[in-house]
């Protein structure tokens, strides 16, 4: 199943948030629906809007009519801004969209029809790069599970929220194919349930075991289900390895640590921010109250009481055993492991 | 507002599953219906639930008919048994339901109506006595509240929760009636959603502000809104000063113990369980899947897929700051501070 796909000038997304009852894709012809699309979370998780992104970037060139006030560049510039500005908070949003923009800027022969041409291929590119990426992750991963392995994973992050073969759960995957025996242990993710809803769901069609909690029994999970490893994803990762990911991952890595548990982080090095120093200076998305007050759109609280939602928090580096990308097992001191493993493949900064 | 009342022969209670929406009351006129009301959860909070139970059992005293069969003796023994078997982890219920028993067998004049008043006043004995002592803990508790204070608390310990004046949330409301400048933040505590649902409710009645997050925000929350102190209830406290609470407590001692911030439990002597040594031996109730895999009564994951639903998890007692009961603040070591809250009012174990 295509998470996120192209055809026929037409972006098509599948609707997470009706997920696990209905299969339903939305049609985005215009850029703009791409970016509604990302921030009302139909499309989700950091790779997978990085891609959806560069689609709708894309997608820009393909709705821009000739018009003497409102040159394309202007235009794709309005484009640019707009589908970053629906999440603030991972950093593969804007990799995706900086891409994008240098492929345009690089273009020579700056017709309508290569313009539209070139950027559906760089779109198409970063696409097939991050499958390609995260099954490299994927096999990083799995040579660190045991062979028998109670694994406990949280929010989404398989293929639903990478438009790809998935990071954390990417690597339960790899680790399962390999004939290991897992056993997965999955959080709901409130407030909108993505583990619940999404992870459950991949895990039941992969055919791989898992057990639903709700948030508040990580704790009594550590204390009676003998956890080996946690594997989390991220949304953006610091130069000194600080990272920030769905809210409560900061609680289940505070958890981790207090029993001794591994706890890897993994993400395509494209959600790596090297101009970040600390993960204080991360910008965290505070979303609707009413996911909070409201359950299934009904009403479970106090009309209008005052609610926090952070989307996100951030962990610490030090409580992080090993962050998983593309390149490779990256361990403490983190801040040095990540830089050299941009230095290693010459990456300028 | 009641939680608990007796009324011409039947006894009345708040049904806690339709809060905040519905003001409604079960009017239970035989002791089966009590029983089935703690179950579901209709009344719930350890020391409510032995008040509940101890009304019950009188309630048995009033459905008996005279019946050459079965005495009545053995008809209230039954009538424990069932009442004693709905919930296994609060102590509350068997403390209360020992006293009943002990109120039965020390009557010398067993005419049938003799032995109804006599165990109806015994019940409305349980309830008053639980209403002053939560007086008496929230003031010992609010004595250790600053004057201006960020808490944390967890699940409900109102008025709801005691059919008296709350644990836990007995301190806050003192508290703030002393005067102090009070902020609390409420985890909405899934499955059941207690702390959205009551302690919500409860404190927007009683004007304390409060903020809503859910249970996976607690990390976020010691991290950004700085919290001076975490009090919670409990469901049962063993003679080494380990306890059993609603499920998540664990997590958010851990939570506090890394943030360095106080941690009180508050509840009741008859809370106390000096007959196990320590927090693994409390039995742990596991409550229907169907809670964690559904919302408001919808399916939210893979329809019968694997779930953990444990009521409660066991804190260890050096995650624990001072235990608050009616005789003051116990502070560690807790075997011995609990111990001696006991030989000091002479009470014989």
């Amino acid at each position: 199943m295509e998470v996120v796909y192209w055809e026929g000038q037409r972006l098509f997304l599948l609707d997470q948030t009706k997920l696990p009852h209905q299969t339903t894709y939305v049609a985005c012809s215009r850029y703009q629906e791409v970016a509604e699309a990302i921030y009302s979370l139909k499309v989700r998780g950091a790779p997978a809007i990085g891609v959806a992104a560069a689609y709708g970037y894309a997608l820009a060139a393909f709705n821009y009519r000739a018009d003497p006030g409102l040159p394309l560049e202007q235009f794709l510039d309005q484009a640019e801004r707009e589908l970053l500005a629906t999440r603030p908070t991972a950093v593969n949003l804007r990799w995706a969209l900086e891409r994008m923009r240098d492929a345009y800027l690089n273009i020579q022969e700056k017709s309508l029809d290569n313009i539209r041409s070139v950027l559906l291929e760089a779109a198409l590119a970063i696409h097939n790069r991050e499958r390609k990426l995260e099954e490299k992750m994927a096999d990083f991963g799995a040579s660190l599970v045991p062979p028998e392995a109670n694994i406990l994973t949280y929010c989404n992050t398989g293929a639903l929220a990478t438009a790809g073969w998935g990071t954390a759960l990417g690597v339960i995957r790899a680790a399962h194919n390999q004939g290991k025996s897992i056993k997965t242990f999955v959080p709901e993710t409130r407030p909108v349930l993505q583990g619940a809803r999404l992870t459950a769901w991949e895990l039941h069609d992969a055919g791989i075991p898992f057990t639903l909690i709700t948030d508040n029994m990580l704790g009594y999970v550590f204390l009676h289900e003998g956890i080996d490893l946690v594997l989390v994803g991220a949304d953006r990762i610091v130069a000194n390895g600080d990272f920030a990911n769905k809210i409560g991952t900061y609680g289940l890595a505070v958890l981790a640590n207090y029993h001794n548990c591994p706890f890897y982080v993994v993400a395509p090095s494209s959600t790596i921010d090297l101009d970040l120093e600390e993960g204080k200076e991360i910008p965290i998305e505070m979303r609707d109250p009413r996911e909070v007050r409201e359950l299934g759109g009904q009403l479970v609280s106090v009309k209008n009481c005052a609610v926090l939602n952070p989307a996100f928090d951030v962990t610490p580096h030090h409580l992080v055993t090993a962050v998983i990308t593309e390149k490779g097992v990256l361990k403490p001191p983190l801040e040095k492991s990540i830089r050299r493993s941009f230095d290693e493949e010459g990456v300028q900064r």
